[in-house]
């Protein structure tokens, strides 16, 4: 077709937590094609400038807006890149655009869509720690702007009890800083007071910060926009050592612990 | 130290599901700093030869042995690379190291370990399907080698009483063909029929497969060795196109769904 509507495709690619090391070839090769980059203001800022690169960042909380310009634009013949940080599949961007793919035009049907994974911040932040989440675990979104809060408390009564170990995403924000302390009281009552926490903030970045504290010593201010938060299982283990304690989950459960 | 002991390291790698193009930066660096590599012999496989580089390459399910050796030569001033697919830190070798470090030699606590995370088998199956765990999930190991299978059983109920999609590693292997029809038994009791379930099969490579069937045609000779497979939450939908359906999770749940 003459206008190029062919040859457009939509690329939901994800930058890793922040370290230029941590990103896929795949992605960096995806994004040397692309004509337009779609994006929060942070992520679309970690992708260069350069020539025939229109770079489109947005506003939080208008992702399906970001995801029908994105879909609009690859209909039209653009190739374009939605970015998001860590793995665009989990708590990002993906999801996003197939809602925005299903409620949408059906033109956008026929729109070359791939989805190019990324490290996701719980394991990036597990990798730092050690190995916290070697075993059965679960991720959960800890905002409440998209599902009741009731669910969010039900889901971390039954992750204690199947005993996983739990990484939340998204603990605390300035808009429901209430949050994160109603589900650190739910999990102290679940889980116990020794229960081994890990507050990974910015891993990857020149900001990177790693606490590990007893559940019953953890406290709200412990956590921010940039902190990934993993509690551990009943099994979960610390090595002490000089350079830094290291918190993980042996892959063996004994029978008796059935 | 006249020895090199001061200058030894152990890195746990992950190498991703088996794209060239999935492999980080930060591994491909690592790797060409290294004068040993030890891994399952596939994994080990993966790596090229070169001067310099001495390849260990072991069997399945002597973790701890591969473990101690890389522990050994770090500390005797090696510059040592351990290797799993997929990310170290997830029902792999980060865990298996940890464990030897905590009941090993006190000289160990001395090794530089760095866990350099990587795109694990999950993250690549949803990224091809679409977004099935673009909201709260759980993974669970289904091989009952390390654990009691009420255990696991209990796990999958109370995922499904959750409402959690769920990903599962290992879901099946000739010694213990039992073991995945039993966990889909479970599974069709807990989450009805329709349900969807992604087989996805050597995800990246060339031998890739994928479908999407609803819970009750779930069989288990669905599943091999190198299969991931993950049932959707009670919100996963599926899109019909001609380019082949899209399995997402949307990113809201209803007031109404608590």
């Amino acid at each position: 077709m003459s206008d190029g509507a062919d040859t457009g495709w939509l690329a939901v690619a994800g930058l890793g937590p922040g370290d230029e090391g941590l990103i896929t070839p795949e992605v960096t090769a995806t994004l040397a094609e692309a004509t337009d980059v779609i994006g929060y203001v942070p992520y679309v800022a970690r992708v260069a400038a350069r020539e025939g690169l229109v770079r489109h960042p947005s506003d939080n909380r208008v992702e399906l807006d970001r995801a029908a310009l994105a879909l609009n634009l690859a209909a039209q013949g653009r190739r374009v890149v939605v970015v998001s940080s860590g793995d665009p599949g989990v708590f990002a961007m993906a999801a996003a655009v197939f809602e925005a793919l299903e409620a949408g035009a059906p033109e956008w049907l026929n729109v070359d869509i791939r989805v190019l994974p990324g490290i996701t911040a719980m394991l990036a932040a597990s990798a730092r720690a050690g190995a916290p989440l070697g075993h059965d675990f679960c991720a959960i979104n800890l905002s409440d702007n998209l599902k009741p809060w009731a669910l969010i408390e039900k889901r971390l009564r039954l992750a204690a009890e199947a005993d996983f170990a739990m990484a939340f995403y998204n603990p605390r924000s300035k808009s429901r800083p209430e949050g994160f302390a109603r589900a650190l009281a739910v999990l102290q009552e679940a889980c116990g007071d020794d229960r081994p926490v890990l507050f990974a903030r910015a891993v990857s970045t020149p900001d990177e910060e790693l606490r590990i504290v007893p559940l019953d010593k953890a406290e709200p201010a412990m956590a921010d926009m940039r902190t990934m938060v993993i509690v551990g299982s009943s099994r979960t283990r610390t090595i002490a050592r000089a350079g830094g304690p290291v918190l993980y989950t042996p892959r063996s459960v004994p029978e008796t612990a059935a």
